[in-house]
């Protein structure tokens, strides 16, 4: 018999509750064990059908030598991150869906699993549903990757794809999901890019070794993403997506979180609504691309479930060596060069002198262009005797 | 030591061969062990600066107590089942990317590997370097799926995308893949959705528990997909993709390769060229897709190499449990009801009062147009007095 606690019973502990319960047969069948639900750590009581699993006390789960396995499902940094602690320091497997958690202490939580041999895993904490932090451990043995890029974050997802496909504003679009409960009251967090930056940060540590923190990623939201570029993109087949990007460049790793006009073809284009996808680029298998439901509680709470599974089933801990703290390995994105959307109130002909190689894809008062590869710094003296109208890194 | 013998040198072979010399030291890191190349099984003798390893005779292989791995590269039943089973028998595990073998043989084969304590793995054989076996495997722990569909076919993929993206014919864009490689003096095996099939197969008996002979699905190719229908699916942001599709049907499992119009937007519709596809539907994860390159060199290497690792790292076997086998557990696909794309000489508004609920998608002297769900007999009765000029199932 796997004990499981559960921390938190909110979307995504709730879920895992369900999924825990529902398919508990299925779970015996692939892991050889039964694997029940303990205990519920809540803040107050409540009425649902397993309401005797409900403790008030941290203390009573860490204590228990029975339970096998903690699934902190809270958010947040306090208290989760004294409970992950102390729960790995009894021996106890995590499973998280807390991006923050794993942005900022993940490198250290996966220390600490390792020297007490047991799990530390966080599939739900990227992707929601979409098996992106196992397929990169798992299915790219034989490659080496030098690009990430992802569509991390539903909520924004969501509001790009009403300004691209109904041409909405913004505005009109953010109203839209907080009305549907996809955005919440204050939709910082989500629009601003943070969210993409803690899962960004994630990936870059399980693919490059290296642990990137948020507070050092150059982060822009959509907030001033206009419904201009939008339709000037869409009408060349493209589209604008809130992408977190992390790709060497030479022996730095640049990271950047930022609306992306999207050109290419292939799933990051086609990733819509509330949706996330994963591209990675790699030397022998080339471009592979994961997708699926970044959030909601089944969704989420699968990737969960799935977790405690491997953790019921490894041989050990899944560890990831890395290479140490390292000063200075994050490129500066200014210094690295790439290609960039621009609108500008100028005249098609003058820019396009300005800037060799340029593919116009809009002109009249203004003009709006696909620059060839360029540094940001470059870009920006380029642009300064110019009535600049939007500038977007191009994927 | 782990020692690797390779059976075949021809495109996946050599590949493999390369894969195993670049990533020797990233393999030993991830495997904690040394894993090498022993031996490579050819006809005849060649240059390559390995020569040493080649041997002539299987038997060299099979009785060598040294060799943990063999990587079936040769393709064809005759005589790469014959090998695989003495080297399974001899307490080898079996890595391969033979999709006719896993196809008509594979459950067999995983029996018996299973019987004697070892792999047998082949997720090159589906998706080329998309890595969908493992995914289904290992990430759906804690879902059931209810239906799996994809691109499986790298040069039927590239011919279609010729014919939506520049209106080409299908013989003018079967001339063009000939030319650059991808299709084959004879293209029966692509064309015909053999290829298509023998991955749907297996993918069935993976996801389903029940293995599925190529020769029980209903096929059709590509050959009859007229460009008239690409442009009129494309002017409504739709195209037309050869798919494998395994669907539930009540108890039953609806088995089909054929051209499918696709309206939806997402993964299927946005892979182009020679990518692949998987997307596979679930209870609590929803929506899922798995997207990368389906065939070359490289990437089916590094698909065989990843097994590799999984065979030195794997506690035990990677068995599936199945339902063993089922007589009449297959629907027959004109039974299930499913929309379809229909082009008919005749008036919009005559097809409109026989197809209750249609949308219609082009009209004139033939009308184009989307039924609602309707079985396939009932649709072949209801169209017997028309002149019919396209029928596709929509995705």
């Amino acid at each position: 018999m796997i004990n499981i606690a559960l921390l938190g019973h909110g979307v995504v502990g709730s879920g895992t509750a369900a999924v825990l319960n529902e398919k508990a047969s299925q779970l015996k069948r692939v892991t050889g064990q039964d694997v029940a639900l303990k205990y519920v750590l809540v803040r107050h009581d409540y009425d649902v059908d397993y309401k005797e699993k409900f403790v008030y006390d941290f203390s009573v789960i860490e204590n228990d030598e029975d339970v096998r396995i903690v699934v902190e499902a809270m958010g947040g940094i306090n208290p989760a991150l004294d409970y992950v602690t102390r729960a790995l320091n009894k021996g106890k497997s995590v499973v998280t869906s807390n991006k923050e958690l794993v942005a900022q202490h993940g490198r250290r939580l996966m220390e600490l699993a390792k020297e007490k041999g047991v799990n530390f895993m966080f599939e739900a904490a990227v992707g929601g549903a979409v098996p992106v932090i196992h397929a990169v451990r798992n299915c790219l043995k034989a490659n080496s990757v030098y690009a990430v890029a992802g569509i991390l974050n539903g909520t924004t997802n969501y509001i790009l794809t009403k300004m691209i496909d109904e041409g909405m504003s913004f505005d009109r679009a953010l109203k839209q999901a907080q009305e549907l409960g996809y955005a919440e009251a204050d939709p910082s967090a989500d629009v601003d890019g943070i969210d993409t930056c803690r899962k960004i940060c994630i990936l870059s540590d399980i693919i490059f070794k290296n642990h990137v923190y948020p507070e050092d990623v150059a982060v822009e939201g959509i907030r001033s993403v206009h419904i201009e570029d939008v339709n000037i993109l869409k009408k060349h087949g493209g589209c604008v997506k809130l992408l977190g990007v992390a790709r060497k460049a030479g022996e730095k790793l640049m990271v950047t979180v930022a609306p992306f006009a999207v050109l290419d073809k292939g799933v990051i284009g086609a990733t819509d609504d509330v949706f996330n996808s994963v591209q990675v680029e790699t030397d022998n298998a080339g471009t592979m691309a994961f997708y699926g439901r970044g959030a909601g509680s089944l969704p989420t709470a699968s990737a969960v479930v799935n977790d405690i599974c491997e953790c019921v089933t490894a041989g050990g801990p899944a560890y990831e060596g890395w290479n140490g703290p390292k000063e200075g390995f994050l490129a500066d994105v200014r210094q690295v060069p790439m290609r960039y959307y621009l609108r500008v109130e100028a005249d098609a002909d003058k820019l396009r002198a300005d800037f060799e190689g340029a593919q116009v894809l809009h002109s009249g008062s203004e003009t709006a262009m696909i620059t060839a590869d360029i540094c940001g710094r470059e870009l920006e003296e380029k642009l300064s005797g110019y009535s600049v109208k939007a500038v977007l890194k191009v994927f």
